[in-house]
């Protein structure tokens, strides 16, 4: 039998694990499982309620998810645990969690159960914006070197922040905390025993770089005298390079995977830069556009360029040799998922159930009948705020353009449409500032299963969209990584170029434009640009001031 | 027994007959029936398609709620047909229709079932815009006197802009047509047999007064040549001042209605006018405010002043030697059952249908239990464009401040409070222009059932209002001016006066602002007040771009 590796991939709401071959990328086995306790957003598991723009989990979730999900993979696969020589894992990022001496999350202890601050606060946690931004006011009185890698503004999704938030607001938990830790490292500590952080987390979301390390102490310290220190205290300065092995499975990660002690593990990965290998991206001029929940916009390129908003410019991030540039929009998927479920009427919910579709499935079909601009409504697409380009949480969405007349589908098409526009002015951004986008290549749960939707981006943007092989893009790229853990003398790859030859690459056929509805998109995406530069771009900032007013109202 | 009189009120989706004791203003019996083709907006009964901004009805359903609502009303009330003496009718206005010299509505002739200018074009039918905009540029270019008696704008509700539309889109239907006639003057014409027009019909629709007639022929000429003598060919100079007698009740009148011949009609009465003297108000100083589909905000006043998007400036429209002035808001109560038709979810019509609540008062239940900014939303209520104080159809509605928290009830009070912050840009505006607002009563469907909505209202206005006694404003508006027309002798009375102070007024008590709500929504009416001028008053004309697009997209 050939060897295969595990790729297991931790999102905003499931785990799932992948078994992939590793000479031919066929895909053997998969599982997924949802988190247990999802995503908490309105209260703690004992009811302590939450305040707005906060979102948690509990990390106990991921190992229980973790030790269903590879057994499952595994038995569906048909292979015996020897075969699988590598595991590499993936997870959401930034988000970070307080640990103990042992590893173990501070949720966990009885006594923090009620801790808001303990648990994990996932990327879309928005509660420390105020923290970031007083890390961008501070960061650009000092002109420090690092803010034009990550867009000229700290977002309040990156790690600082976050754990500035847990330091001011929770001082007794951040002191009693032995380190704070985000998902993928964690999970590789648990299945390695050994904390080994990847490069490509802290270049994403913590300011690091291969060539300075974090930035200074002396930052630290004028924000908060407190933080001074806290990369040495609460943190690492040792820090992994992607592609590489972490470590092997301990007994212990063996029990919690049912693979083989002594397997090789990777270094652990972000689930969106890991996604470029799986869909054949090795270097520079096309994009790589992973749409789910949220979207990221992900771009390899050999020359360092500061683009504004574009968040996390990681030297060897993903590929040896080139800087990844990661745009983003955090709530793309979401904008539908909140629609189906906050105003999907009765009548569609009952069509649906009587034709077996989902509610997705049937917006879509009645989306999908109308003509770009019939609707003549105008959407941003803000509701989790905007990550790029205008890196600001605190703008929200907007609707434009109802009559008495207007419909769901019409509002729900108006959504997609929005985050076409969004992706639109990303791209646009991208080029203004010297990275030019060649081509685009999709992949994630949308791109798989929305042709619909695929077919609106392509018309938006004017441009081809090709879609990436494996419906499970990130797991196989973590199960890449597992392959160059493993390297080619144990059955897998030496290098990631090597893997993604063997093992990634996009479908046949694409999604290709078309050229009359593309002309009125461009008149609606003319619109959309004025809106956001005006609501986005200070024209006028009522957006911040009814969050504001929405604050003092639930104080 | 002591003499009755009936009142016939015909709304936007339903007719009621009132019949009321002279007296005392007891109200004895009443009865409602919906028309059975309700608004036609999207497609005509025979399956002919609807452009969008269309809205028409069936004149034969106005006769068939009546030879029913009237019979159930005496019934109930228990009188015989011969101890009522007077009948008065109020109707939308204008809702405009082509009839024959017999008074058939064209409509009903089978070859014209299929021609959607055959129709009552009803109030809010949005078709004509095009033609309401040039007579208002041509009133401009010529210096028209009657332009600022009317806020300085044509709207495309009013009575030319319809007919026009219906001269030049079918000129055949056109010279068939022998008049043209609104709703109530039409009504009291089948009742009577005498075509006497309305003068507060005129004067609120169709820029007559009783100095200066209609605008001069010239003004039409100029307009289109077709139209020079459109008011002595398809119109009347035969004005009729209000709060006199039409006639009396003919053979037909009396089958239609079942109460005896020769008893006593008044001229017809616009559905918002008539309910003034019903609530009490027959003298300047007071606002009266009726809530219901839309919203009519009507003061009078013993001076003529030019406010700016203010409609129909009627010299004795209501009250002999007083000035009406009509303000308005095109969609009130539409807004509301927009939402609960198009997006109340299944999980809230579930919990409504067990409760054995409606789907409003489910939504109005959760709506109270925020407070006033805690949803962070807010809303422009022009789902059915703005009348005052921007007389423009072409705008539409906007929803602003969501989250991917954000939940469908608050979306509905963001409506509710966008609807009151637009009651209160109308009551600045006339007092801006020298109409001093001293006190606010209201009526209507919205104001007598929902107390959630009129404490909000005088919470945002920070002014008490105060709710006329009866349910049903309008008929009992009508029955008054059924009393003057018969006159005391008759068991009557001689002026509208006697007949509102016997007959009229306001309930107990009130609602009174609460000073915090007051304070969190003065900084939320600035946020309104600030959009409503960038989108409605050229700060960004997108709204008008998103419908001409649409437009293209639909042709």
């Amino acid at each position: 039998m050939s060897k295969c590796v595990l790729g297991v991939d931790f999102g905003t709401l499931s785990a799932r694990a992948l078994i992939v071959e590793t000479q031919t990328g066929r895909e053997l086995g998969t599982a997924a499982m949802d988190y247990p306790h999802g995503v908490m957003d309105r209260a703690l598991p004992d009811g302590t309620p939450l305040p707005p723009d906060w979102a948690l989990q509990d990390p106990a979730d991921y190992l229980e998810c973790l030790s269903r999900v590879v057994p499952q993979a595994l038995a569906q696969a048909g292979v015996r645990p020897e075969d699988v020589v590598g595991v590499g894992v993936d997870a959401t990022t930034c988000t970070l969690f307080p640990i103990d001496a042992n590893g173990a999350p501070l949720c966990a202890l009885p006594e923090l159960a009620g801790e808001k601050h303990a648990y994990a606060k996932l990327w879309k946690h928005h509660g420390a914006q105020a923290y970031a931004d007083r890390m961008t006011q501070v960061a650009r009185e000092r002109g420090e070197a690092f803010l034009a890698r990550y867009g000229g503004k700290v977002s309040s999704e990156w790690l600082f922040p976050k754990l500035w938030e847990t330091l001011d607001q929770a001082p007794a938990l951040y002191a009693r905390a032995y380190r704070f830790i985000d998902t993928a490292d964690w999970i590789v500590m648990k299945l390695t025993g050994a904390e080994a952080r990847s490069g490509c987390l802290a270049g994403c979301k913590a300011f690091w770089n291969p060539r300075d390390g974090y930035p200074p102490n002396d930052y630290f310290r004028a924000l908060d005298p407190r933080l001074e220190h806290a990369v040495d205290e609460k943190l690492s300065r040792d820090i992994r390079q992607v592609c590489t092995r972490a470590g092997f499975l301990t007994e212990e990660g063996a029990r919690l995977t049912g693979l083989a002690p002594g397997t090789a593990v990777a270094v652990g990965h972000s689930d969106a830069l890991v996604a470029l290998p799986a869909a054949g991206i090795t270097g520079a001029g096309r994009m790589l556009m992973i749409v789910g929940t949220s979207t990221c916009h992900i771009m390899l390129d050999d020359r360092e360029r500061d683009v504004p908003g574009i968040c996390g410019v990681v030297d060897d991030g993903v590929i040896p040799g080139f800087l990844s540039y990661e745009a983003g929009q955090s709530c793309v998927g979401d904008h539908f998922d909140w629609f189906v479920h906050t105003l999907a009427p009765e009548a569609y919910a009952r069509e649906a159930r009587e034709r077996g579709l989902d509610l997705h499935r049937l917006l879509t079909e009645k989306a999908a009948r109308l003509a770009p601009g019939e609707s003549g409504l105008l959407a941003l697409d803000w509701w989790n705020g905007n990550r790029s380009v205008l890196v600001d949480a605190d703008l929200t969405g907007l609707f434009m353009g109802m009559t008495l007349a207007t419909r769901p589908e019409e509002l729900y098409r108006a959504l997609i449409e929005a985050t076409a526009f969004g992706t639109r002015l990303i791209i646009e951004n991208f080029e203004e500032h010297g990275v030019p986008v060649q081509g685009i290549t999709a992949c994630g749960g949308i791109a798989q299963k929305n042709a619909f939707l695929m077919q609106l981006y392509a018309d938006v943007l004017g441009r081809e969209i090709s879609v990436a092989r494996s419906a499970q893009n990130s797991a196989l790229g973590s199960a890449m990584m597992g392959a160059v853990a493993a390297g080619r003398a144990a059955g897998g790859w030496d290098t990631i170029d090597e893997a993604a030859a063997a093992m990634g690459g996009v479908r046949p056929g694409g999604y290709v434009p078309d050229p009359a509805a593309h002309a009125v998109y461009d008149r609606l995406y003319a619109e959309y640009r004025a809106l956001h530069d005006w609501f986005g771009r200070g024209g006028s900032d009522v957006m911040k001031r009814l969050k504001q007013i929405r604050r003092e109202a639930r104080a």
